[in-house]
């Protein structure tokens, strides 16, 4: 904070924001239970609609992801209830822990860390299922900490075969890659304001569809200030049931408006074309790629192992040092393993070129060393 | 928000907020996991526990005042454990609500709305409980409802004695008035970012007393994102456990920083002024005051009666058509029947004064028509 240079976060989430968006964060408090909320309430909602591609209702909630995951599993089940958690990273394992806690039984579909989630394997597990014990099956759909894109879309399809409930967390794929809530038949989908969306961090999103509050009905693990239903109640007056965080929502009009402008389909091939620089750069540093079928290949953040003999950690720390850009960590068992590089959101191909010049550096500086 | 004449938002939160705080929200994003994020929640916490006069450490959670009472209930309880609700306005009721929803038995000490909890009440029913069943007392310091301040030191010396947790909610007289943690022995205070802190919604502070995280350790209900032993494990390095709103973090530390220059108890005093500005104010209109004994009144919002043959909420309208001013309407059972004039956190007399000007040439306007 106190250098000269700019930073570069490079990170999945929080994302660098539009400086528009920063400037809207500073409009003044307003009654969030009178018209002027109401109306900025609608016109986001209609703009995380587009984003969902969903004609069904968005709710927002004030947390992080996680809370939107947490949300989705008290709202949708009972103490027993069966899941089925698909798992390839960190972010699997926890939804899957969570719904645990919540005393569901959950049964895993676990990949090593950085595999795809197998449409096969899904398939055959769910036509087992003959007595329709599995619930829901809860899928990440962009696995953040191994850089993984599961085909979401393939996935969903066998789900809906089966007739469970699928539960998506789309929190880091979300404008960075396709998601077609309506069109791929998806029940429930999660996301986030920090990540794709150009926005600070401070609210979740969830869209549920009507199978999915068919199931909400009758649910019964307690939750209050979660609450789908009453949550429902409040949105279709434009407001939220508890003080929601107003600032956010002035940063979200802006930023709606900005990805409006540019369309969907352009921040999805911008990403693309982010990944693939990213990959090819760190390719020609003779670096190894995480994820070497590119086709698996986050659009949102490229995960790296370090050359041998360097630390993964000693490379960011240099990169922070001496150029002022924040790259990711390895998460839990990749702790000091890999590093990743965030392509999400407010960023574009300079910035990229920049962290590989950078990185070309640090390297050079680090093993002669 | 089209007006060119300056919005009065005169509601016990959100409130209007200093333009330093303001333009603190745009401050950038940083890495929620790096040494500038720790060194802003240091700096934060070490702000929160002067507000909150303790020791102990302050946890910070996204969300609003709600989230922050769920969580003290989840953290502290298993189902069947007994717990006694004082109840005197719309929060306090639906304490006791939130309570049941999570399986606990649910004691209420109720008041009409607008009196004070009784210490001589809370006394006998405490010193009844011989055989210590009531493991909890759950006391909302100012009832925003209906404007009421409960005497908060006597009810906790009260419940200190009788070996029950007091679980404060001081979400809206944290700062207006005084709030002595450690000295009051408060097990467990409550706060939030958009009451008297001069911040946007979007944060949620919950401090705990050693004998509270001792309940805490055997407490069995199902949390996740809110767990407060998780929460502390991050908070130990400067860190959330999950995404947290990094602009409200930005903006906390400029509105601390003010605070600490006013100085804690000239911003009680000025409070106090503020309430009897309007109070005084108010009686000189002809108007009947909702709490009569000024010992009771809250120092964050004065509750009022309209004048005979006039509805509150067409006070209301014709103060935010004519006069830009945002007042409270009645809660729930006082819908209609009550309006309310906020006067927390960056409030200053002239605008008191501003407002029952305002009040009067529109009582006059409403009696002529």
């Amino acid at each position: 904070m106190s250098q000269i240079l700019p930073q570069y976060l490079m990170l999945p989430g929080p994302t660098p924001l539009p400086q528009a968006v920063l400037q809207a964060l500073s409009g003044p408090m307003i009654n969030h239970r009178g018209p002027e909320f109401a109306e900025l309430f609608r016109e986001i909602e209609a703009g995380l609609k587009w984003v969902f591609q969903t004609q069904h209702r968005v709710l927002m909630l004030t947390g992080s992801g996680t809370t939107g995951m947490e949300a989705a599993l008290t709202n949708l089940f009972s103490p027993g209830d069966k899941v089925l958690a698909l798992s390839n990273g960190s972010f699997g394992e926890r939804f899957g822990q969570m719904a645990e806690i919540y005393g569901l039984e959950v049964e895993r579909l676990a990949y090593e860390w950085g595999e795809i989630v197998s449409p096969q394997a899904l398939s055959a597990r769910l036509e087992a299922d003959t007595q329709k014990q599995i619930k829901a099956v809860l899928v990440v759909h962009n696995e953040t900490s191994a850089g993984v894109l599961n085909p979401l879309r393939e996935l969903s399809e066998i789900i809906s075969r089966h007739g469970a409930l699928s539960i998506v967390d789309a929190i880091s794929s979300l404008t960075s890659t396709p998601v077609q809530m309506d069109e791929w038949q998806l029940d429930v989908v999660l996301g986030a304001s920090q990540k794709g969306l150009m926005v600070p961090p401070g609210l979740a999103f969830v869209a549920l569809s009507p199978k999915a509050w068919v199931a909400h009905r009758s649910a019964e693990l307690p939750r209050f200030s979660l609450d789908f239903s009453v949550t429902l109640e409040y949105a279709e007056q434009g407001w939220t049931p508890w003080t929601p965080p107003i600032s956010i929502f002035h940063g979200l009009r802006v930023a709606l408006a900005m990805m409006r402008e540019e369309g969907l389909e352009a921040i999805q091939a911008r990403h693309l074309l982010l990944r693939n620089t990213a990959r090819e750069g760190l390719e020609q540093l003779g670096l190894r790629l995480m994820i070497e079928n590119p086709d698996h290949a986050s659009c949102s953040v490229t995960p790296v192992y370090p050359p041998e003999g360097l630390s993964a950690d000693l490379i960011r720390s240099h990169l922070h040092q001496h150029y002022n850009m924040v790259l990711g960590g390895g998460q839990r068992k990749l702790t000091g393993q890999i590093f990743r590089i965030g392509h999400l959101g407010y960023q574009f191909q300079p910035t990229i070129w920049a962290v590989l010049q950078a990185l070309e550096a640090a390297l050079s500086q680090l093993q002669k060393s």
